[in-house]
């Protein structure tokens, strides 16, 4: 089994108020509908839609007023319809997609996932059906409510149904040694063991900016995926045809971080 | 705590295929929103958006072909657009509703709901939040996948929360003694007792058509929370102000079942 995880930056125009990019999000549906079937949790971030609310509504902080309970339902209904966009291309490609919502089961305390069932999704994949999970805002039982990241969600995911490989679908080529979008002599690590993964991580919180572009939190999270024997896959999924060779397990360029 | 139910007839126009009443669900909303804030768990029926898909694919039956697995996402997904529309009409009203997917977190055995897990509802309940659920498709584990009726759902949740009562807000004044679309002399049934109750599932299940005009179902799966010592109502939604009262306590045209 493998678990796909889509980022925000992927799927939406982040700098465009709950704006889709519907031709990316068809031709990755084009892509996974070409490795169908197969296997496959998908997951994806909130980019534009979840975001902006999120943000205006303080979220993350966790229950501070009653203002924020209106902030919550909206982020969820945001959040949703990307979601939405996403399993109807998906359905309208002929890959049987169907929403699972993170918030209608998933608890977490101070903003790390607690509880989760997964006897559901495991059995939709064993049915031939692609379950689609999002970044989502969930009941937190500390700090009341919080944002889960797609990215939290996709690592436990992988480890918890025992997946194979977990793949993160970014708009870069994977992990570069330094920002490159401010670097230009940064370059792609290929493979990162876990040994040098975790000095990665410490170089990059001891910094006050975060010079990865990005990856830092990504890599932070994937790390309990590679201890658990996950092989992680960061690729580019802006790049025609990336992710269904990640699918069919045939080589791309990108990072490869395992044990 | 009360649990109230919305049939698909009062939300949706029951003889034209994905047709929501838009105006009756703005009324609904306008209803819940004079009670609100209390606490309270919404169902909605899928009226003329689940079942015309869910029976093109015998979903009923459970899994019989892979034919049906495009069916078992496509009608999640029907239910799940007409819940947005009542979600979205109650977030415009100022009532924060979430929306959560059976399908997402209940699975059933032999069609009965064997899993579910209540946290989240009821901490989104403490919390002043709406969760809003439905009638869904839903894994099965004898059967693969079934269809869980909004019913079975309601009853399910306000004998599992300890609810106080629960209301059926369907398209009639409540039970009659025959069916009134059939018979000009039928009258309602003001109260049904536990033992009359009993009586009333008997003769109506001994009888080759349904004489109740489709009540017998709704009736038969209350009974479960009239034994668990849940009052049950059973009232006309599509009538002005019913639900509003009713949320209130306050005293409405319909039957009420109780032990």
């Amino acid at each position: 089994m493998q678990v796909l995880k889509l980022g925000g930056s992927v799927i939406t125009f982040k700098d465009k108020d709950m704006t889709a990019d519907h031709e990316g999000i068809r031709r990755l549906s084009d892509e996974i509908k070409a490795a169908w079937p197969l296997p496959l949790v998908l997951v994806h971030g909130g980019g534009s839609f979840g975001h902006p609310v999120a943000k205006k509504y303080r979220l993350t902080e966790g229950y501070k007023s009653e203002r924020q309970v209106a902030g919550f339902a909206r982020t969820h209904r945001a959040m949703h319809e990307l979601n939405s966009i996403v399993v109807d291309a998906l359905l309208e490609k002929g890959v049987p997609a169907i929403s699972i919502s993170p918030s209608s089961f998933i608890l977490t305390e101070e903003g790390r996932i607690r509880s989760i069932n997964l006897e559901v999704i495991g059995r939709l994949v064993v049915r031939g059906i692609l379950p689609v999970l999002f970044g989502d805002v969930v009941i937190d039982r500390s700090k009341g409510f919080t944002i889960l990241s797609g990215d939290q969600l996709a690592v436990r995911l992988a480890i918890d149904m025992g997946a194979e490989r977990l793949i993160f679908g970014v708009d870069v080529d994977g992990v570069y040694t330094s920002n490159p979008k401010l670097v230009p002599e940064a370059r792609i690590i290929r493979e990162l063991p876990l040994e040098q993964l975790v000095g990665y991580i410490k170089i990059g919180e001891a910094l006050t900016t975060d010079v990865t572009g990005g990856m830092l939190g990504k890599v932070s999270e994937a790390r309990e995926a590679v201890e658990a024997g996950v092989e992680v896959l960061i690729a580019n999924a802006t790049s025609s045809d990336v992710i269904l060779k990640a699918l069919r397990g045939e080589p791309v360029t990108g990072t490869i971080l395992k044990r």
